[in-house]
């Protein structure tokens, strides 16, 4: 034979964005590793430079990137790490979004809309990713944006192991803050010992004639302590009107637990004022309890180490759910 | 100049698929036109063959085609048409699915299952699809599965206009079947002047100690009229328990109404015996009435019929909806 | 380093559709594994659903799939397996197509028809397959109309050493049904000794002055021993039709060979009544020798088996045949 | 409104490369048209340099290149032409490639072949053509490689008029040279007649016991006209060949008869010499009759106008040949 | 005929981002139009949201967008308006950036990098743009990283127009800042009647032993007035510094030229201090002369309006260059 | 476990074209391999056939090509070679293009021309390469017309080594032939400690009024050493020239260096009459310094065979030159 033979080994590389270093920083942490040390910095008029400080060549990529504050550079950076990735001959390329993008713009509303989540994924693709990692998307179908794989995790076991140690369940109703989350809430609820679920819902006022809609509870919460549930919180204002209605029909104490804590302003004012027990949040996107004192939040690092590593090592993704992915 | 210039003219085509001829025939009447000759058989080994017996060089084509019956048959008719379009130099190639199959598998519901909705969107893309049109996609994040424009036309203007018509709506309450429809029902609630919204969700029983989960109404139908909806009704094994939910639950009458009425076997009997006053459909796929008193089917093709009319003509199809697409 | 090392090992995999599960059990057994446990079942309305039991992260993946029955449905029933396997992160898909549908209609006879051998290979591109591993394709041609590797194998050895073992070569002459398979012919004469060759053909009728065109044998058969061969045989009226013709011009015993017996209604009773010795075909589709005396069937699946392994393990293919591919 | 409206017209431009320019004057002078005024030339390197003289933005493009010659500069002269069309705005690209290059490797004849008539097709795409004209391919399947409109002309009706002019149709054999243009010399038959038809073919030897194979007639010619035809004949061998193979079998005149005459060398000395009556071809290539008394060349300009003008006017290529395409 | 015949009729829509409206309204204005009406708003957490208020079906669509502020954020913005464009059927999109953005990162300048400005290509094409127009592209190879028709437009005549009718040409030095623009500097010379050429350049010091480099200026300034040019200016630095050594080397006036006024700070203070006689630059993007006496800012909408009105009505841009594209 | 597991190894392929046999070998025994045993041959039209004689299944793949003598057909057998790969099984494919072809049309000098450079990079893309490895392109920014990794090699310290050793650096100045080069050679005055720079610039004639224009030197060369540097020389007229004017202007012995040797006719001539001490170049192109004495060539086959094994291995190939790639 003329060719010449070699052993063949795999090698992982983990590289963050800047939106959120202290997160890649507990993922590598987790999986025993140090980040790629990366060069990155922006130009004075707002362009992004990025450059490896190591050979990524026939490496297996891992680009984590938190979609927070300046959110539109936070993609553009990572779409720019992934491109010098595919230029430096990277083997493969898995774009983490923990938190994704655009999630909410995942079909037109009306017409003369784009489909920004669609975007995102051809954005991905087009800089060059071969998969994708993501936490509770804001609808499942969003795994359908991207032609290739995409590992689909779940923040809810992480947020209901949590509530069933701290609070009783034997009082508990799950609440869904809209009737788009219903279904999700139902998850919950079967999760948390088949608790009974309730929604909240803009109806015809019963109480004043001229008054078209109001927001009205369906479901039976009173006297009954409420998990109020949402894969993100943006500004807060239906959630802490979530919050207000419920204690109108009389429930107990409201828990709120979501994923993604996006909470721009005025999200904290709203939910540490609305009147609820705790909320409950990880830390896909950075977080920050101080001067919020209800304020829990919880490591995604440890779901994402975990994933990262059943990638690279071609185990089961889906067996970290039971089954469920 | 050496070039040789004429007038551009644009010349819209319609062609059926051999799935629900009538359809096609009612859409091609509304236009004013006739289908296009087609020549369409089977070899013995199921091999499907297509011609059309016209130039379609240039052409605008809309190709029609429903899904139902031999369903994988259907979908592999409509794209070889759309490769003898593509082949035979048509300027634009429009696929027409009222019902999109396929669509319940929008999403991984556990880990290695397909997305058969996305590949749905794929094979049509690859045949040579530049467009598509469809009737309430079971999730409209189905759009975003297609990489181009995506008519989404909604047939519940159609139905409702035919329930306000016929029914009372001052006593109405509109159902959801499970957790999962509650949105859209709640869309309904509000074109049925803001009626109050319900929904069947399997919970802990709370008679019988042993059994874990059984369906229950959240929300008020006591001496009401419900209006139980859905997008599409398969063997109509949930829809008929529903009503015996409701009525258990002290409804007055139940109305069922959905778009794409598939009715496999047993629906027919399921839901002429499960205590609905009436079933209220649209013909996205082929209807019979016959020994089936209380089906209505009402008829989609003047919605289609105008929506190729604006695509050809480049109008607006969101007008249609009055700013809802 | 930064990085995280680790062994390279690589996983073989093989998936069976479920038109033909015997040829997939018996090609796994050649191959001492087991076919990975798969949920396949059909919705009310002929929707497919797949689920593989087991994670196919990272391994190199054969899906097989018989083409027969419900052709239709078996090409959707791939493609849907084909995508699952994508998104649950397969490294390699290979599918594997013993009979590769839609074959015929590999050009446009005439204008505005589909190209549906291109089409096919089109779909399997669009769904996820890299590769593809197909038997005697009905032209050699469409190995171009797919963008990568397809592995052709040929089933003419098995066939010819079936042949030669049972038949006396030293009288025999090879005959091609038409005009279209005469190339084809040739090799199998080559591979019998440097066989003489003949062709069925319609020409002008000698005899009867109205008659324009009657079939006609082309080269001399008379008191020889005929193998008459193609590639398929589908309602085998061309076949029958070139015994007759055969045994006319004064054929000795007619022996019929081909790689896929399709069969459908009524070959069965035309090639058990036409006066062939006997029909040799394999199992690329599925087959029964119930009521059908002399009707021989060649197992297919060491072959297939052969390719698999080599296809896996990177060796050569083309030794297979001997340089030839 | 807000938009600004205008007519549309549409602009024909026809462009040649410098294989052959009195084709390319030809086809206009046919359409009433000139060529568009184009810079070609060669960098000392051999490198070619594209640029056209007039603004092609918008234009129905038609580029016309003969592939004879130094034959892969003129490939690449005409993907630089379309390339440079591409990124000049033109509306729509049309490549015509009369003779079309690399036809005979249209298959993996062994294994590790290129299917280099495969490639072409992907290369005029890859440079921007959005449809193909071509006349007689090597094999129709060719078609299929490109994903696409292709408009495939037929010269037949060009050359069998010309002989039934010319010649006594009444003792015609139509001869394939080899097993695999039997199929074509059928269409020939059925277009003279329903002529007979016979074919040259490798076989074991008869009369010698160590020689194990040499051409043989399989059918029958003694005494008669033979037409012996291609679609394109380079060397000449194999169809000098034929002929004595024919005129040791008894055969009469024999008139040669091929598309695409390449005649590279020694064609011009084999053919002139081999006993043919006449050899026909057209002008797909550069031909020249010089020095080569029996050697008739048919115009194929006015067929390729014709084409170009139906194309142009969305008018139907198929009626061009009754049917056929 | 069973088709419905129309006219066909063109439309032009001119769409405006976010980042610099001035500019687009000035450029409807020069076209006699109006900018298509479009919502356009940033959730609370940074996404963007766009609705365009008009039809936009078949539309010839140009989407104009400055690249400055928030660069990133006006990146994503011109994306999702493709996007929705493209969703919403226009029939072509043509993106315009007047300053291209991150072309400065138009190759590696060491491994392990991005190459930007083909990713930027990448991503209007993933969105769905069919075309670009840019003006001064920072290298002229960044054309080829967009697979279709890029439009580029210069800023020179403009400026040298202005330059020609206000200052003396007879004593006039064309100076490049670096070795990188000497070639555009020629450009320059020429059209200002083929002036001397000078540059800066970075070298070994010839005065003091120990310091390694010092910038010095190639070619001769003494006494004379120095046209300074750039495409575009950051922060100035390099500007500055020139002007310095300029003067140092004896010129007499300077004035500086750049098409892209980015002035990031300190560009504003360096370049009012620095002694140059007057800053010329063009508004693609956003520009204040407020407290910078000696900016002068020339309006691009002019060239920008003649380039769309040229594409839409299918005229030769090339034309506005004499030749020159 | 169903599958079947096995050990990973690679396995590293060394192809030749025709074009510069001497290189491929030289590069192979740089490699201790043998080249891959090729058939290739010309048909007689000039069709090329490749066949490899080693099965290529799962092999890294590279392609070396030289693109001299004719041009356009080293490019189509390149890309022969690498589809023949492809559809053979190849796991990746590098094309390596030592000299890039077409590399000086890199941009639309004015319109309706071509941009070949990119064109070639994606007939690269088309054929089947995965990845480039070229040797000082003509502007770096070729780089960015590929969508994957490009290796892009700098033979300068070939170069500047030779001539470090060879000549006193003292007296040195660096010469670019025209505008475009200056960048490039104030890299080579770095590397050749700081040396002082020049070029040579068509400008206004200072002596003759009537005469426009004239080539002059700008920078100081009187009485100094000139290294008169290009990427590639072709006719060498326009380095020829510029030697004629430094030789004017006072500058004592100039060396020429370039890359790439294409020396068309004229070239040897002029080089070796223009008075310059010595050419130097390097073998990636053909060389042959019989009756041209003052020719040097240096051997790039150490430098490719190290990038080679840099990216077989999986190496970084940034670090062949300390950080610059």
């Amino acid at each position: 034979m003329t060719g010449q033979w070699s052993e063949s080994h795999k090698n992982m590389m983990l590289f963050s964005g800047r939106a959120h270093p202290e997160l890649g920083e507990a993922v590598a942490k987790e999986l025993g590793i140090d980040l790629v040390p990366t060069t990155a910095r922006d130009f004075a008029n707002g362009e992004i430079f990025v450059r490896f400080e190591e050979s990524v060549r026939g490496a297996d990529c891992f680009v984590l990137q938190a979609h927070s504050g300046d959110l539109n550079k936070a993609i553009m950076e990572q779409l720019i790490m992934i491109d010098a990735l595919k230029r430096g001959s990277a083997k493969r390329i898995t774009a983490i979004l923990p938190f994704y993008p655009y999630a909410r713009q995942d079909k037109k509303h009306r017409g003369r809309e784009p489909i920004s989540a669609r975007l995102v994924a051809d954005l991905l693709t087009a800089a060059g990713a071969d998969r994708i990692v993501s936490v509770d998307l804001h609808t499942d179908q969003i795994q359908g944006f991207f032609d290739g794989p995409v590992d689909h995790m779940h923040a809810m076991p992480i947020l209901t192991d949590y509530i069933k140690e701290k609070y009783d369940l034997d009082n508990l109703v799950v609440v869904s803050p809209d009737a788009g989350r219903v279904k999700v809430a139902e998850k919950w609820a079967k999760t948390l010992g088949y608790a009974p679920l309730a929604f909240v819902h803009k109806t015809r006022s019963v109480d004043e004639a001229n008054k078209v809609t109001a927001n009205r509870v369906v479901g039976d919460v009173e006297g009954r302590n409420c998990v109020l549930l949402d894969d993100m919180i943006d500004t807060g204002g239906t959630i802490a009107g979530a919050v207000k209605v419920l204690k109108e029909a009389g429930a107990k104490d409201v828990i709120i637990a979501c994923t993604h804590g996006v909470f721009s302003d005025p999200a904290r004012e709203r939910l540490s004022e609305c009147g609820a027990e705790e909320v409950i949040t990880t830390n896909t996107l950075p977080q920050s309890t101080e001067g919020w004192s209800n304020l829990t939040v919880l490591s995604i690092a440890p779901l994402l180490a975990k994933t990262i590593h059943e990638i690279f090592e071609n185990g089961s993704v889906t067996t970290l759910f039971e089954g469920e992915a």
